[in-house]
């Protein structure tokens, strides 16, 4: 039997060690990875609050960082895994990556009333629900010391 | 009576000389400005070919320029004037920015079924057509040049 260690969760804990660095630096804690034949070629956590730019989400970093690293504009080879169901920034800026699939974990219970799937490219497969409650977990943790901080 | 230069016209012009920009270096033309109070407080052109990246839209800069220039991420005392109607991305992008107004000159005809007014902050006021023929025309010109230079 072969056994592959790559799958969803493998990949997904490494947007997750992301999502962790977000909440160590006091982030909305969201984290990404880009993987291109089981190679992980983007890392990145959401940084909006550092950066001052609510542009800085995980899955906009990932995006450009990926294709810096493959030199082309297009990642429809790649795989997004991220923690949270991408907003509708990142959701639309997937769809100009023509990327091939999205993995995410948690689903954002804010989101309104347009699915992702009438954002993303009619190209891009989806996948929900991958380590959700770890993802979920970390979230609500964050949102509970903000709370008990203010 | 007492004269306002600085009106949508003004603006928009500002945009489409960045949009002109963009053209010049063989990018697909589209441009923006944010005024504060009639004021510019970043400009911004489309840079996604020499950038090989395709989240390089003119607004998407813009936003970030803007914000850094404020010293916060939120826009909601400016309006963006953008040559084009936003994309998905942008659209969703403005929506965290909370931007007060946006003016745009062309309607994208390339646009699905989901209406900007969906995707943009329920408090950012929106107005179209501004200088829409100018708008239009630079687009046209640019995609007959490259198809004639096929």
């Amino acid at each position: 039997m072969e056994i592959n260690p790559f799958d969803d969760k493998y990949f997904m804990k490494q947007a997750l060690n992301e999502a962790n660095y977000a909440f160590d630096k006091e982030e909305v804690p969201i984290g990404a990875v880009i993987v291109l034949n089981n190679k992980i070629i983007a890392r990145a956590h959401n940084l909006t609050e550092t950066l001052n730019d609510v542009t800085a989400h995980a899955e906009m970093q990932a995006f450009t960082s990926a294709a810096d690293f493959i030199g082309g504009k297009y990642l429809n080879e790649c795989t997004l895994y991220v923690t949270l169901e991408p907003c509708v920034m990142c959701s639309g800026a997937s769809y100009w990556t023509q990327i091939g699939k999205i993995v995410y974990g948690a689903s954002d219970v804010s989101r309104k009333n347009v699915p992702i799937r009438d954002l993303i490219h009619p190209k891009t497969e989806i996948k929900s629900g991958v380590m959700e409650d770890d993802c979920k977990d970390l979230m609500q943790l964050f949102f509970k010391e903000k709370r008990e901080n203010k």
